[in-house]
């Protein structure tokens, strides 16, 4: 994207400019002009990157961009690159993104007349129904809402104000969305929950009759499932934040602003407390309770409680030292095999000595 | 859903009736009315819960419902509510979910206009057909199935009769689903097998032609995708339970009535004998073999077949007690180091008084 | 399916036949006529079979194929099946799939009235567009591309000649899509990238605001989802091939012609170089790079760069012997805990003897 910057700024921008806009201290020439934005890999000299995490020091070091985004007390310099100092050098990027990058295309309007609108279905006027979408009986859709394209809210479901469900969002009957939601395509909310009893000859379905509900403020990744609860209801709180391909259980409960990575899974009637964190691809067993302030690695399960907040690894999931001196475990396996053989030719030349012992040996 | 028995029976249910319609045997006062069901976490006076098992002790004794039902063996009491003794709790806990819980709206019914059929597909008159679901050429649709807003079912495939396909669902040509089969939204059954022959300058896709058959009976979570077969048949058996997320390779075979759990993945050519079950997020490799009555732990990895029936864990998968010993060693190193330090200074002890050894010692 | 070849060759084909077609050099009767492809297990007198992996020898055994393809140099025998050496057994066999079994229908051709084009989309008259597939303005659709139902193409997104999108696939805004691509039903490009900063009392999202491009030659499993970058781009090699269920994080880099299988999930900013092989259910965590010639094998996790081509296995990934012995650590424990059992008699032995050493002592 060479031209990004262009697009908004055709001759560019200058750093003295950018300095004033971020704002940032800059030490280089105010009059260069950079064009674009990129990684430090990426970068040429007319692109700002960004540097403060520590593991790209050889890349900064590298980096042929222009100029340079870094903390404010950042010590160091740099050969070719100006740089711009900044007490938060992430938000100032993302300043710079939301700035300089394209916006997305304005989301759809109007009720597309290709959509299957139940006339029993509430529909705000000001909200927005794609081609092809699915609006049934009883559902409501609050103002200012957005259905892409596909998007399918089964009966009695509910779309808070503002809410945004990307292509193909499937809201199975009385699932409810909170207030400015965003669930990506491929969502699903509201598939029955996993319960099958065995009863001799086959598995008997425990049938599935609660509900599912999504907090105002929440975003759910692409293909993420939430099911619905056997009775009661399935809780995603306010402001919780979930990646794509994550699996939610059965009258789970997930607690306000808890931020939960990609293909992560939550067992059935799991409780999290407000503000827990979970690592890509980890696991949360059923009836498990994590504490607010818990953050589980990736690939890490909590098949018990967790009662302690604070970070949490491996399986099963321990306290994060205590996790790091487990996985220290095989390498001093060895060491103590080489001390063992050590101690024992000791002691065997001890026996041997012994088993010659003169008089007076003590 | 503080209403929730009410929208059945306004002015709730009495106890003793209750206890005649589980059957139950009743600790309390007959004439007391409960309206709700609810967890005990969550349960008020006017609600009935359910405690049987021993991981909820301490939510039991802190409840405030109204009526919980327990064990028919249960010897302990509760300062506050009645109590309801039956022979299976859970089956009939599930009774009155299923009793007053309301029901999932009744599906559609009738060939929606806005579907798009093939003249040549051969839809049963009593199956429903959705708004902008597809039925390609040659694909049978057997009597009272139903497919959902938004279902593909392609060429030459077949839906047994009272199957139901949620929104979404993805049936490739020429795939087969039992009757009775439910498949929630997202469900792919039928895309190629991830076969490549490396050649030399890149990945030759190796041609998947086979197909794929789901039993009757069997339920599918959402986003859940099962591939078709390289040649031959991906087979998953009768009365099969898979939930959400789940992957399934080409020419794996899933034996009556397994259950599979959140997330979990059965590579190419596995074989799973009936009656297996598979945890959350565990996975099976390719051609590998677990024979009738495995259960493999969550977060757990068979890369070889297991030939023992029972409880298996970790990865690679053991059996649970072995697997317990194997995750406890960690801790034993710990214990071993301290015992390797003592037995170290004892022996330098003697070493040094055998250092004093007079002449003539090694 | 005992009629496959016999869809094509109804009368069967003769064993001397099938050897100049592959070609391959005939240990049996050339008269003989087989009419299917089976697996070992499953195949009858009727059927050709393949075994070439050392882990079927009992099932070579006991086939009762008519026929089974074996590697040039295949010294033993079978006591019924004919045998058909190759010089690439699986190649063989392949190519005997894809001359006999059933092709799949042909894709569709034309655009579907029922679709929805918008009148700025550029859609290429050779191009393939299903009923309810949506094309947005601004996308742009290349020769010979087949879009099947219910496939959204966002606003200026691109899809290559020749490429095909299974029924439901989704490219949000300005997602791009090689040539020749296959992307499976449920695949997801261009969802955002999964950035939130903490501001104190809430998440605050990091706008996504770059793009995602897959190269030429790439198939993408079915319900596999990849994210659009912050700034900058997601970029897909050429000819990657990548399994179903998938995840790959904004701003990550796969290099060409890696192959990542199901379940995997590849965090933001990891680069994967050229050639990279992943297993199913492997993670790779942000900002981590793989080297070319790294595979990580199933269930595995590259928390940190991998800078050495090769097997790497487990959590956190080890050079395959390394991981091996790391698995084997948990069995030593045991032998140590009996050496030190061992030691620790030895020398109370010797204490005793020393503590109360008389004259005389051993």
């Amino acid at each position: 994207m060479p031209e990004l910057l262009d697009k908004v700024a055709p001759r560019g921008v200058e750093l003295g400019e950018l300095a004033r806009l971020l704002p940032a201290r800059l030490i280089g020439d105010p009059a260069r002009r950079v064009h674009t934005l990129a990684s430090l890999a990426d970068a040429g000299p007319e692109a700002v990157s960004l540097f403060q995490d520590k593991r790209y020091e050889a890349a900064f070091a590298a980096t042929r961009a222009g100029a340079v985004i870094v903390p404010e007390r950042f010590a160091g310099g740099h050969p070719s690159a100006s740089l711009l100092l900044c007490a938060d050098p992430n938000a100032a990027f993302s300043s710079l993104v939301e700035r300089f990058c394209p916006p997305p295309p304005p989301p759809p309007t109007g009720h597309d007349p290709r959509a299957a609108i139940d006339p029993r279905a509430r529909v705000h006027a000001s909200a927005a129904v794609g081609p092809f979408a699915v609006v049934q009986a009883e559902a409501e859709i609050g103002a200012g809402a957005v259905l892409y394209p596909g998007v399918v809210v089964g009966e009695g479901a509910s779309v808070g104000a503002g809410a945004v469900l990307f292509p193909g969002v499937v809201l199975y009957p009385g699932a409810q969305v909170g207030e400015r939601c965003v669930l990506h395509s491929g969502v699903v909310l509201g598939a029955d929950g996993f319960g099958f009893d065995w009863r001799g000859r086959s598995w008997v379905k425990v049938p599935q009759r609660g509900g599912v509900e999504l907090g105002p403020d929440c975003e759910v990744g692409a293909n993420t499932t939430i099911d619905r609860a056997r009775f009661g209801v399935t809780r995603i709180g306010r402001g919780v934040k979930i990646d794509n391909q994550v699996m939610v259980g059965h009258n789970a409960s997930i607690g306000d602003h808890s931020l939960i990575c990609g293909q992560a899974g939550v067992a059935g009637s799991a409780l999290l407390e407000p503000g827990v964190v979970l690592g890509a691809q980890s696991g949360v067993g059923g009836h498990v309770r994590l504490v607010s302030g818990v953050r589980l690695g990736g690939q890490s399960g909590a098949n018990h409680s967790l009662e302690t907040p604070g970070d949490w690894l491996g399986f099963p999931a321990r306290p994060y030292a205590e996790a790091l001196r487990r996985m220290a475990a095989p390498q001093q396996v060895e060491r103590l095999k080489a001390k063992l053989r050590d101690l024992e030719q000791r002691l065997e030349r001890l026996e041997r000595a012994g088993g010659a012992a003169p008089e007076g040996a003590p």
